[in-house]
């Protein structure tokens, strides 16, 4: 891929980020991304076989993201709770667009569960997927660490993995950059009741915080 | 409507929540559901304007259910914390169906927002939103009586609410009653990571239960 290509591919994944984002994906059309960018049917089909070969595409750059910020947090963290805090206010530090971005991955989701016909888009699909388990195995893997060194009480860490996405996955599907509440007490409240859920004293950080 | 027509109604709704669940809503075909029960396409529109028409009575009714049963459970309860412990029991006694219709209700959502230019889905659509506003209204409210009382610790009822909300529905996006994880252990564990995230120790609760 030429440079200009790798642009413009990119240009086509923000611009159709903006619309799923805006309008939803399934009354998003295809042409009117095209037209978005300035890019015709035939120069389309180079990026991209489909809206939802598209949709993949963006969901898998996305937990991507996700992934490889978690595992330079948690390597770069002295300790399993300061790399946990780090993480929680990590996941908060967003652009409009990525925002934007999340509320496409949690309205859609339900579509990387079902097969495609077509090879490119189902490629696209499993890729997306496989994505999907590594955050979740990097989660568990680090939940389960924490246990072993006593630093987070004992469960099932693919649970809480689980439902620690699961909440945090859940702000996007209300949370609006214009809506009533501002994005720092939505992210105060989602890290000290992420933590309360985990088995961490908010309150104990918050006042170590303060000490501090 | 005559006892007939409720009874077609009835099947209709069950037969699309299963290809919903099944296949997946932007996968099913609204001719496959009217083929399941019997009925033509004159006959079917009788009943639904669409396939997204009757996307959205599913979750209407699915959401009232969830909130006649809330109302039912609190009202009964002698206090706060028996009425969340019973809330919390109880929306985990689920029919296949009904893991179904959760499945649907959560990866459908997205299309809860985006308004529709016909006037009979835009209606039901609007029904379903309310449904889930009155939800969120009776969770709210229960949770900050019970914080007035000081049964809970004090915090945003409104954003409590939708993390519960959001923890609960994130199951129905990965749980499968064929899957590895039994509906019991997923209980449990929802339960007692829903309690600790509100505050209240869910090992108390547990100890108490043992010792009762």
């Amino acid at each position: 891929m030429t440079r200009a290509d790798r642009d413009k591919r990119h240009e086509i994944l923000a611009a159709a980020t903006r619309r799923f984002g805006r309008d939803g994906y399934e009354h998003t059309k295809w042409a009117d991304v095209a037209a978005d960018v300035g890019v015709g049917p035939t120069a389309l089909y180079h990026y991209f076989e489909s809206k939802q070969h598209c949709l993949y595409v963006i969901m898998d750059e996305a937990i991507e993201g996700f992934r490889s910020r978690f595992a330079e947090l948690t390597s770069q963290a002295p300790d399993p709770l300061q790399a946990l805090a780090a993480v929680l206010e990590d996941c908060f530090d967003l652009t409009e667009q990525e925002i934007m971005c999340n509320r496409v991955l949690v309205s859609e989701q339900g579509l990387l569960s079902v097969p495609r016909p077509s090879p490119r888009e189902e490629e696209a699909r499993q890729a997306a997927r496989a994505r999907t388990r590594e955050l979740e195995f990097a989660w568990a893997s680090f939940l389960a660490a924490a246990m072993r060194q006593g630093a987070l009480p004992e469960n099932d860490p693919r649970l809480l993995t689980r439902a620690i996405l699961g909440l945090y996955n859940s702000i996007w599907q209300w949370y609006r950059p214009d809506g009533i509440h501002g994005m720092r007490p939505v992210a105060d409240f989602f890290q000290d009741r992420a933590l309360a859920m985990i088995g961490v004293a908010a309150d104990g950080r918050r006042r170590s915080r303060m000490v501090a």
